[in-house]
C-alpha cells in the first residue's frame, strides 16, 4: 500500500571527518546532524537506524537468531509492491503504483502544541512560558521543517518515520551506546504490542518464558493465549536472581513441564520492576547477561520504568540528595542497560513515551539486532503498520525541533525529580501509618510501585484460610475502608496449579495526588490493623 | 494497566421518551443526544456501543461462533487487574491500584487544529475560512468539552475512548442500521491490523480464506505467515461471483487442498475492490449472503472505499450526473452495505478513517456482534491497546464537536466528487491515449483503482515467453517511458503454484495530480505500444 520514497542525507561530502566520541554525546549529536546536512524524508520514507549512528567500525556483528525464528515469523516475506519502491528513485517517474491518498484530501490545514520550555516544565511555568509549535501541511516543500501533515498523515512504513526514527537511535546511542555493530530501532505502538510481536518471533505453542517469579500481569496473558506459559525466577530486593535462573535452565526438565522444550526467552523489567518495584544493580545484570549466553537465553529487556530512576532514598528526616547538576551527571547516574552490555545482540530492548512523555502517545521503540528489527517490521506492515502518524508529528515537534537531545534529558531530570518526590511522600506515609511488625517493603529506587509484604503468619485466620482467601479478605477490607490496592496473586508469573507462599499488594505512587495517597496508605494501615485484630473496628488512625 | 472508571450517560430520566425514527437520521442522533444528556466519561471509561445505540427491541440475537473461535481467540481471558475497576464506583474511594500515570506530567498543555468549516472544504476555503479547534489539558473538568488531553494522553481500554465509540456507533447506525440486536463497534488501530487480529479469531495454520481471485496483497500477506491460504473467488465486473464461491465451497476436498478444512470465513472488499475497482451491486450483495448462509460462512466486510462510492461514469462527453442535493440523497445512493443486511450477525464490517480522513491517523473501526467485538477487544487489550489518543482526541473535535455526522456526511460528498473528478481524469486519459484493440477496462463505480486487462494474444512474444515474463516486460517497459504501474500479479489469491491466465496491471486515480496523471497514461500508452508493436520506439504519442 505504501511504497517507499528515496530518502537522502544532503552533503554527506566527507564523511571521513565524522569522528564522534564513544559514547555519543547531545553535543556529538549536534556536530554530527550539522555535518550529515538536511534530513530529507517525504511520504512513506524508507529508513534506518544506520542512516543516524555513529560509525561502529570495529564492533562484532550480532549472532544469528535462526535457529530461535517461530514458524510464523520465517514465514514472514517482505511485499511485493513494496519491492517496486526501488523505481520510484528514477528521475521523472510518475507513480500509479501505491495507492497513497493525496495530501489535498487531508481535512487538517495546521497543528499546534503547547509545549513546556526547558528547563520551566511545571504546568504553572508551562502556561506562562510554554511554547506553541506550529506544523503546516506543506512544511517541508516551503522549507520550515522536516516534517509536516502532508508526510505524517499519510501512510508510512513498518519502522516509522526517518524523522523520528533519527530521534530515538540518537537518544538510544547516547543512552546505551551498544558494544555490536548492526543494531537498529522500529518505532512501536507500545511495548505491549511489542511484546506480542516478539513472543511471535521467538515462541511457538507449548514454550515457556523466564521471567521475575511476580511479573507485569499483562505480559504473562499476553503470552497464555498463544500457549506461551511463565515459568517464575525467584527473586530479591534486586529482583531477579541469576542463581535461580541458571538452576532452572541448568536442570530443564520437559517432562515436569508438559513435555515444553528448554525455555528461549527471558522477560525482565530491570529498573522499578512491576509489581516488585525491584531494581537490578549493575553487577547483578552483569551475573544475569553472563546466564543468558551460558544458555544462550534470548533477553527481552522492558524499560518503561528505566527513566523513572529515582535520586536514593534517604529516609524521612535525612536531608535529600542533591539532583543531577546537569545531562552528564544525569546519564552516569543511570545503572548501565542489558543493551550497553550486549556483545552478542542477544537483547531486545523496549522503551516507550508512555511513561515518560504520555501514554495516549501510543508510540514506543525497540532497539535490537538488525536481524530481529527486520522480521519484528515485516510483522508491523501485516498488523499496526506503523504509530499514529499524528503522535509522530507531536513527538517529534517537541522532542525533537524544540527541545532537542538536552532539553529532553532535562525533562526526564524533571521527572526524576517528580517522582522522587511522589516517592517519598508515599514512604512517608507509609513510615507513619502501617503497623511495621506486619508490613515491610524495600524503598523502590525506580519505578511507580511499591511492594508490601504482609506477614501472614500473624493473621489471626493464619492456616484457617488459604493465602488466597487471607488476600481477598484484606483486599475487601481495604476497599472498605476506602482504598483500593493491587493484590499479589494477580502478579504471579507461574498461573497453572500456583500456590502462593507469601502475601503481597501492589500500590502506586504515580497516579493520585500526594494528600490522597497519604490518605489512602492511612486507610489501608487501619484496614490492616483491624484484620490482624491490632484494633478494633473503627479505632485504626493514629496507632 | 488502565482500569475503567465509571461512565454514566446523565440526567436519563426519562428513556421510555426516546422514540427513534428507523434508520437514524442525522437529526435522530441530535435530539437522542439531547435527551442523554451530557457524556460523561473520564481516564479509560469503560463504554461500549450500548450506551450509544438505538433502542433495538424485537430484533433478533446474533448466531454464537463458539465453534468456529480459534485456540488462541478461546483462551483469551480478562485482565485480573481490570475486575477490580468495579470497585472505583465507590464514592470517595482512592485508588493505589493502576499504575496510571497522573495528568500533570503529560508534556502537553494545549492542542489545537486547522481544519475546515463545512461545507467548504477545499485548501483555499480552509486557509480563509477554517476553524481552529482548541483541547486543553483539563477541558472536561472545566465544563468545556466531553473529551480533553489529560484523558486523550492517558491509558485507554480496549476498545477505544467513549467519545470515539458514540461517533462510529452513531454514524454506523446510520449508515448501516444493523438488523440484529447486540451489535457493537471497537476502535482499530486500522484495518490491517484489525484483520491480522481477526484472522487469529476464526483461523488455525492450514486453513483456507475465500476472496476474489485478484484481492489486496496485504491481505494474503498478512494470511501466509500465519499459515492461511488464500482460495480465489472467480469475478465478473461487479467482483465476486456467489456461484463460483458456492461451487467452491460445496466441492471442497481436503485431500486436493493439502488437507484443509472447508473455509470458514470470506474476506471481500465489497466497493472499489482493490485491485480490480469492482463494485458490487445490492443483487450480487445479497446473493452472496444467501452463499454465505447456506455453507454457515463468516464474512469480512472490508470496506476502505465505502465512501470512495463516485458519481455514475457518463462518458468522455456526457453531462455530468448531478451532485447528491443533501446528506439523505447521499445515504440512498449508497450500496447498501452487508452490515445492513446481515440478520445473522455473521459479518464483521472494518470501517477506516485513512481513505475518508488521512491514513497517518491509525484510526478504524469494526462493527460485529457482542461475542466476537469481545475476542477483539480482549486481543487489543494483549496488543496495541487502543488508537493514539491523540489521533482520537483530534478526530473527536474535528468530527463531532466540531462538524457532527452532517458535516461529516458533507465531507464525505464532497470527496465523492474530488474522486469522481480524478477518476474522469483518468478515464479521459485512458480514451486518448491507450490502444483499445489491446488494453480494456471497466470505468470503476468506487474506490481509487483502475483495472485494466491487456489482450496478451496480440502481443508478439505470446507463446513464446510465460505470461509472468510478459508481464514483467512491460511494466519494465512503463517504468522505462517513465510510469509505474502495479503488476497484476501481485494481487493474485492463490499464491502456491499459481499460473497466470491472463495480464492485468492496476493503476491508481487517488495519488498524481491530474496533469501528471494524464501524462503517465500517454506514457503507459507508448510503452504497451512499443511493446505491442504497434509503433517503433521514439513514435509513440498521439498514435
Amino acid at each position: 500500500m505504501s511504497p517507499p520514497t528515496a530518502i537522502d542525507i544532503e552533503a554527506v561530502t566527507d564523511t571521513q571527518a565524522i569522528v564522534l566520541p564513544d559514547p555519543l554525546t547531545v553535543n556529538g549529536v549536534t556536530s554530527r546532524r550539522a555535518k550529515a546536512g538536511k534530513l530529507v524524508a517525504g511520504t512513506a520514507a524508507f529508513t534506518s537506524s544506520d542512516f543516524f549512528k555513529s560509525p561502529t567500525s570495529g564492533k562484532p556483528k550480532a549472532k544469528r537468531w535462526d535457529h530461535y525464528l517461530s514458524l510464523e515469523s520465517k514465514s514472514r516475506q517482505p511485499s511485493s509492491l513494496k519491492g517496486a519502491a526501488q523505481y520510484l528513485k528514477n528521475p521523472g517517474l510518475i507513480s500509479l503504483g501505491g495507492g497513497l491518498p493525496c495530501a489535498e484530501n487531508f481535512p487538517i490545514e495546521e497543528l499546534t502544541v503547547k509545549v513546556p520550555s526547558p528547563p520551566h516544565f511545571s504546568e504553572r511555568d508551562t502556561k506562562e512560558s510554554g511554547r506553541v509549535l506550529s506544523a503546516g501541511k506543506y512544511d517541508v516543500s516551503n522549507g520550515h521543517s522536516a516534517y509536516d501533515l502532508s508526510i505524517a498523515l499519510n501512510y508510512g512504513l513498518g519502522t516509522g518515520s526517518a524523522q523520528m526514527i533519527r530521534f530515538v537511535t540518537e537518544h538510544t546511542e547516547i543512552v546505551c551506546s551498544p558494544p555490536y555493530d548492526d543494531w537498529q530501532c522500529s518505532l512501536t505502538v507500545g511495548s505491549t504490542s511489542a511484546l506480542d510481536q516478539t513472543y511471535r518471533i521467538f515462541c511457538e505453542r507449548g514454550d515457556y518464558v523466564l521471567s521475575e517469579e511476580y511479573t507485569f500481569a499483562s505480559a504473562v496473558e499476553t503470552a497464555l493465549p498463544l500457549g506461551i506459559r511463565f515459568a517464575g525466577v525467584k527473586i530479591d530486593e534486586q529482583g531477579l536472581l541469576p542463581e535461580s535462573m541458571d538452576e532452572i535452565l541448568s536442570n530443564w526438565n520437559p517432562e515436569e513441564r508438559g513435555g515444553a522444550r528448554k525455555p528461549r526467552v527471558l522477560y525482565t523489567v530491570p529498573s522499578g520492576q512491576n509489581p516488585t518495584g525491584a531494581t537490578q544493580g549493575t553487577a547483578r545484570r552483569q551475573a544475569i547477561y553472563k546466564v543468558a549466553q551460558k544458555h544462550d537465553i534470548y533477553i527481552i529487556e522492558d524499560e518503561p520504568y528505566y527513566f523513572l530512576q529515582m535520586q536514593p532514598y534517604t529516609g524521612p528526616n535525612a536531608a535529600p540528595v542533591p539532583p543531577p547538576a546537569n545531562n552528564e551527571e544525569f546519564l552516569k547516574a543511570l545503572i548501565p542497560t542489558y543493551l550497553s552490555m550486549d556483545v552478542d545482540g542477544r537483547v531486545m530492548r523496549m522503551d516507550s513515551f508512555s511513561k515518560v512523555i504520555a501514554p495516549g502517545t501510543r508510540v514506543g521503540w525497540i532497539t535490537a539486532s538488525e536481524q530481529i528489527v527486520e522480521r519484528f517490521v515485516r510483522h508491523n506492515e501485516c498488523s499496526n503498520q506503523n504509530p499514529s502518524g499524528i503522535s509522530q508529528l507531536v513527538l517529534y515537534k517537541m522532542l525533537d525541533e524544540s527541545w532537542g537531545h538536552r532539553g529532553y534529558l532535562e525533562w526526564l531530570i524533571h521527572l526524576r525529580l517528580e517522582y522522587t518526590r511522589r516517592r517519598d511522600v508515599i514512604l512517608a506515609a507509609c513510615e507513619k501509618y502501617l503497623p511495621k511488625e506486619i508490613v515491610s517493603w524495600n524503598p523502590p529506587a525506580a519505578g511507580m510501585f511499591l511492594w508490601m509484604k504482609l506477614d501472614h503468619t500473624l493473621h489471626p485466620l493464619n492456616g484457617k484460610v488459604s493465602l488466597t482467601e487471607l488476600e481477598e479478605k484484606i483486599f475487601l477490607a481495604a476497599v472498605d475502608k476506602g482504598v483500593l490496592m493491587s493484590r499479589g496473586s494477580w502478579f504471579t508469573a507461574e498461573r497453572v496449579n500456583y500456590v502462593p507462599h507469601e502475601l503481597f499488594f501492589r500500590a502506586t505512587f504515580a497516579a493520585a495526588t500526594e494528600e490522597r495517597m497519604t490518605e489512602a496508605i492511612e486507610r489501608f494501615g487501619t484496614a490492616v490493623k483491624e484484620s490482624f485484630g491490632l484494633v478494633v473496628n473503627g479505632d485504626g488512625n493514629g496507632a
